[in-house]
């Protein structure tokens, strides 16, 4: 989308407030003199530049796509991933307008996207290696996926629309290769972008690399992934991708968005607070963090159902799917039957997002907090058997509780004496 | 697409032979003088008008959209599926060129497609109620489903190439629609649409529409047509859509094109032979019809098999399914499991097929075969349970000759004294 002869320039924070002054809708939102707004740059994921710019009414934030990944200008890439971003928050403001940020402008010209500001919010992976995640933060990420899910799924409407949907998400290409190389693929061979400091995992790598159920597990995610456009995904649901403060929460980032199987947000989400939970100095089954999933999975489960069952019947009768008779007494059994599959699908991307934060190419801030090198290895240890088992025994885990249990057996004693 | 200031007319013979008298390289294949090739129409199916062209050096087929459904002017219907049956020959061309019709013109204003003629090829429905269908013609159509799927799918290309196929053709929502209703939707509700001339079917209509299991397993079926695109589909592959001479098989009529499961083509074709074989006048385990499935799913199943273990490989590691180590005794395993699964879905399409041709909008014509009523109505009753009994059992159906056995079962003995 962008040539040597396009209008695209990477704007600085002189030239976000240059920007932003000419667009008087926005302007207003910032109130005051252009010359008096503060301007920050808060670039914090892999790919994009990130300002916050304040005035006396209020605060916007403004993303604009770089040529190439932020964090390695080496590795070129298109533009276009904030048209998706900007889609997808359109489209989801719809059903979680609560839940995320709205789209106030987007450029299409220099890939900028402005949505309001969250000042006052904290990130969730940060406040969960502080100690301060809001524990409702995860039942609102719930009913975030449920809403932006079932909404843009075939349960809500006549396939026609879900198609054109699919037709708009199945061009962001790009960030989807990212996510099939760097999630469902490069882990599991010998890549240079794969990399681990603690020489304890070698083991378990090679181990999970020439395990064969593993690698069949992991082939029917990746196909699965690719080929059953369930619903509407953010897709790179992470705890870097939800911004908190202790009543309210707001998922953004949305640029990897792409129609694919419900459980990929889902176990995305579940692992990194997998992740957060081994990253603990002490891990307990009450810690937050297992309270945090299973409000997280309840929130999901109950909303999405809630919805299938109540959301006034589609004109269209090819849209009602697995309905009983009103006189049967379990009216919402096939529903449920099928919200299990997600729970199944969930568990295999929990798997397969926790190995790749362990041994790709992006890893997790959460050990930072882990002071001792031996504590490290054995925490990365814990939870890349847990994710191999997982993804073994993922059809016979009924229920979170089969899921904790096999998360607690891999957890290794920390031997004080190699202190 | 057509708007009342387009320039699209509805063609008759002679606008036939002027139009192609325009087209030299079209002209050339029939050769002599225009005001010499004979012209006929032909309009089988239900949807468009049919020309063939016939001229001293060959002959040549052309199909035109009307603006309606042609059996019924009232049903208004856009023209553009004669685009993408131009845009599924072209594509499906590079994989089986000797069975089917390469595309040799497309006009995009006049929604005209022009293929070689078929001359001295039978449809194969009529060749089977003539007696005369060359048995091989089922294993061609075999091969045809095999190279046409496996070439499309993502076990053969990058998902780029995939998603860009699946973008053009998730566009052919016409057609689809008419799938989802007539095939997947309309049979299981009371529906205008709907009617069976037989008063003995209506009970089973009745239990098939009252029971639940039926119902899931419908739903289960129509949610995965619309979201599992796994490979380009002819879309109505049934005993119409084939033309056969004693040694050559073409498939015609993609205009249905879509990417969906694989099962969906394989299980219209194996319940148009079921059909065939129910309006026999004697039914034997060595019918014919049965020999022809049994040819088409082997034919399917090797050659599928054959691609992916042999096509050269994808330097795009993502592509790599199913594969197991080369020193593991049955290297095959996985994707034999895959294609199994492929099999089971084509089970229930079959059964679905199979009663959406006795009880919704579009019969076939091979019942008219048998002239006594009584035998009819038993005939379509046996095909009716037996599609029941294959839905509900489909899982425990594990090859053809448990699906076959199902078949015989539910053959009802014809009561001579109702003669």
């Amino acid at each position: 989308m962008s040539t040597p002869q396009s209008a695209y320039r990477t704007v600085d924070a002189e030239g976000v407030r240059a920007y932003v002054a000419k667009l008087p809708h926005l302007a207003a939102r910032l109130g005051g003199n252009p010359a008096d707004w503060t301007i920050r740059e808060v670039s914090d994921g892999n790919l994009n530049m990130v300002f916050l710019a304040h005035g006396p009414n209020g605060g916007l934030c403004l993303k604009q796509a770089l040529p190439h990944v932020r964090v390695d200008p080496s590795w070129k890439m298109p533009l276009d991933r904030t048209f998706f971003e900007a889609s997808y928050l359109r489209e989801v403001f719809n059903y979680v307008p609560d839940l995320t940020t709205e789209c106030l402008h987007f450029d299409p010209e220099q890939f900028i996207l402005i949505v309001e500001s969250l000042a006052g919010y904290t990130v969730l992976r940060t406040a969960l290696m502080n100690g301060t995640a809001p524990e409702q933060s995860a039942a609102h990420v719930g009913l975030f996926v449920a809403r932006s899910t079932f909404h843009t799924s075939l349960f809500a409407y006549s396939f026609e629309k879900i198609m054109d949907q699919r037709i708009l998400f199945a061009r962001n290409q790009t960030l989807t290769r990212i996510t099939v190389d760097l999630v469902l693929t490069d882990p599991y061979i010998p890549h240079p972008r794969n990399h681990w400091a603690e020489t304890e995992l070698t083991a378990i790598v090679a181990d999970i690399r020439s395990n064969q159920t593993m690698k069949t597990r992991v082939d029917e995610l990746r196909l699965k992934f690719l080929s059953n456009p369930q619903a509407l995904l953010h897709g790179d649901l992470h705890t870097g991708s939800v911004m908190a403060t202790q009543s309210d929460t707001r998922v953004i980032d949305g640029e990897f968005a792409t129609y694919g199987p419900i459980g990929f947000d889902i176990g995305l989400f579940m692992a990194n607070l997998f992740l957060s939970l081994a990253a603990q100095e002490t891990i307990e089954k009450t810690s937050l963090q297992i309270r945090m999933i299973e409000k997280f999975w309840i929130s999901f489960e109950s909303e999405f159902l809630k919805l299938w069952m109540t959301t006034s019947k589609n004109p269209d009768p090819s849209t009602h799917y697995y309905e009983e008779d009103s006189s049967s007494k379990n009216s919402s059994a096939n529903k449920k039957k099928f919200i299990q599959t997600i729970f199944q699908d969930a568990l295999g991307y929990c798997a397969t997002e926790i190995i790749r934060r362990i041994i790709g190419y992006a890893h997790v801030a959460d050990f930072s907090a882990l002071k001792d090198h031996n504590k490290i290895a054995d925490r990365k240890k814990t939870v890349l058997l847990f994710a191999k088992n997982l993804l073994i025994h993922r059809n016979s885990a009924k229920s979170l509780e089969d899921v904790f249990e096999i998360f607690f057996q891999n957890i290794i004693p920390f031997k004080e004496n190699n202190l």
